[in-house]
């Protein structure tokens, strides 16, 4: 089954808003075996939409559109699904219903713009919206079935996942896609390449390889796609294995594991609690590391001690470490470690302190000079970087550096 | 100038990787006055990437192209180009200069991965990487420019904004595009669609109106094409002073300012010193509050008492509120400010705890069931919120209430 998926607006075209409804979309179409061969955007005109909904129908057996439902001005998906299937509009009673009650909840009425979402194209099996008001639209004729969505995206997951996938689930491809994918962190694509290329020569051709470089970690992807399930997961299996095994200490996981959810699963077996003091980064290691669900289990709590005066008083760095080797230095960064330890009784932690950018650099410690130090009771291990100018990239960087750092610590200290 | 955007990779396709690219480059392509007509990610296989480059150059005057270059072995971007072109492959000493260089900071060699690398096509003109060793590629003949640039976002960047942009700037349209966006907090898209929609009956076709939601926040986008562009600008200034009028306070400034952006702006005009607390949303605030150069002006420093010992060690919070409010609850929420206001020396403290979830709620506080509390010396304000059952949503869309209720403190407080 081919799929291709349709993003409406000009806000993606103008760039003001990413597109990241079709990416999810695919990760689940893939999981069910079904081919997205291309993503497309496009403008929020009338005539555009119609032939590029037509060109999808022509060369898939699946369309989904995003985008282009809600109650104001610019929502015109209705408008060309009508055109495209000569069909009028009739007032949907239950998506009133549906709407009437969400609004009673807050408080506020049934308006006349909510009035104007009801109507629906004649054709549409409305799927219902448990996120927001606006409903799907499925439509299947000849030509292949036609799923519209709203692009507010946990409106499209919740319609996708309670409505769509159940009845995709009933009609599964022939041909089996499995993929299995390694996680590493710590050195880039050439390093990896060189270590694991020639260890590939042999590699049938319905497998590929693809690196899936990102800041401080590539990910490396095995594609295959076979008639035989068996003998494809046993060569992907194979493949994995070989990998990991030449990769060594550089591979943390498989199969999509993020960083933030090993460091869960690592620290939480071995009963370690893990606490932070993060300067340049603002927040944004501990924000990585509790964007997992059950990371109160391993951490404790963290310190953004932004300024130095809050370093001094909560963490207790002496204020001639400023004076002697500067905030942005291994004795600074070491010292709250030290404070961290002391305040929150974690048995690990980590401190950074850097200059994020783009202003503060000096000729010695330029934009993305950033110090990170991981230690316990015992011991500490620190290490500089020399990031880039760019102040997101570098608050990203060093949270991922920090990560692998917290990552090597517990396993070379808690075997 | 009309230009079409391709992105290179299965990785997009199955849904990996989100593409960030695409969007960048249009808002930067939309500043010059250049039409992004279509975004279209594609697969890295031969044929299917020569036909799309085709069709592209057929109805655009300038594709843009990205990923598909690298050292590995899933590059095939510059075979793509040698089919389209009917050109070879000609080995460029420049870039091997380039590569060398790199890799001698590093203190490692020049590999064969490398010389594959340094082949490039013979028509194209070699565009300088500064941030890796990939250089891009532009090619011009009758039927348009068509320049290629590798898919790591920052990589792209760089030669974009170095290299392409001073070219494309000699090529202006005639047609003027303007943009003039309002940004508002609070409210959903009806309730500002009611209040603006009556006032905009009379405004000319040229220019259209996009509402662009996000979780808590909603962008108003005037879009205005015209020929004459000082007509263009009064026209739009206009709307937008209206529209910004009838919005009161819901509007917090305009042209894409972010909330975080703003509250720099704010608080550092008024000489106050912010401080946080965050349980649930793990550092997230912080860090968006962090991601804007300048923060450090105002935002003195923060906690995460991710657990309940730390929310008493740190911020003071006395036992017995845990035992008789909760954890999530107001109480727990303005001891926190009251705390955070004493350790900090801050004029403005803000403290969140809540229910991520997905796990954790009970009967009487659900998951997404967030207390925040924002108070300075004499007064606190508080607030519940009742957000949904997605982890990141409830951490993104308490960090946008939270922004918003410090905004709003501050403008009450502090006229």
């Amino acid at each position: 089954m081919k799929c291709s998926i349709i993003t409406i607006g000009d806000e993606i075209l103008i760039g003001q808003i990413v597109d990241t409804n079709s990416s999810w979309m695919a990760a689940q179409l893939n999981l069910l075996g079904i081919d997205v061969i291309e993503m497309r955007s496009v403008s929020d005109e009338l005539d555009q939409m119609v032939t590029v909904l037509q060109q999808a129908l022509h060369h898939s057996d699946l369309v989904l559109v995003t985008g282009g439902l809600g109650p104001t001005k610019d929502d015109i998906t209705k408008s060309a699904i009508c055109k495209l299937y000569d069909v009028g509009l009739t007032f949907s009673a239950t998506t009133r219903d549906h709407i009437t009650a969400i609004y009673a909840k807050f408080g506020r009425g049934f308006t006349t713009a909510h009035e104007q979402q009801c109507y629906m194209p004649d054709n549409a099996i409305l799927l219902h919206n448990s996120m927001g008001t606006a409903p799907g639209m499925l439509i299947e004729d000849e030509r292949g079935m036609l799923v519209s969505m709203p692009g507010v995206p946990y409106e499209m997951k919740a319609i996708f996942t309670e409505e769509l996938l159940p009845r995709l689930n009933e009609r599964k491809s022939e041909l089996f896609i499995q993929h299995s994918t390694i996680m590493t962190v710590g050195e880039g694509e050439t390093v990896i390449a060189d270590k694991i290329e020639p260890l590939l020569t042999d590699m049938p051709d319905y497998i590929k390889l693809a690196y899936l470089p990102s800041l401080g970690s590539v990910r490396l992807r095995l594609t295959g796609k076979h008639t035989d399930k068996q003998q494809l997961e046993e060569t992907l299996k194979h493949y994995t294995a070989i990998m990991v095994q030449e990769l060594g200490d550089l591979a943390y996981g498989i199969n999509d594991l993020s960083l933030e959810a090993h460091l869960l699963a690592l620290l939480s077996a071995k009963g370690l609690w893990l606490g932070t003091a993060e300067s340049c980064t603002g927040g944004y290691l501990s924000h990585r590391l509790t964007s997992v669900a059950g990371s109160s289990s391993y951490f404790k709590g963290g310190y953004i001690p932004y300024s130095n005066e809050c370093k001094t008083k909560w963490l207790g760095v002496a204020e001639e470490l400023f004076v002697n080797h500067g905030a942005v230095s291994q004795e600074v960064v070491e010292a709250m470690v030290t404070g961290l330890l002391q305040n929150t009784g974690c048995d690990v932690g980590v401190a950074i302190s850097g200059i994020a950018g783009p202003g503060g650099g000096t000729l010695e410690k330029p934009v993305g000079t950033i110090w990170i130090a991981v230690g316990n009771a015992d011991q500490k291990v620190s290490r500089l970087i020399k990031a880039s100018k760019d102040r997101s990239k570098n608050i990203e960087y060093a949270a991922v550096v920090a990560m692998n750092m917290i990552r090597r610590f517990v396993l070379k200290n808690y075997a």
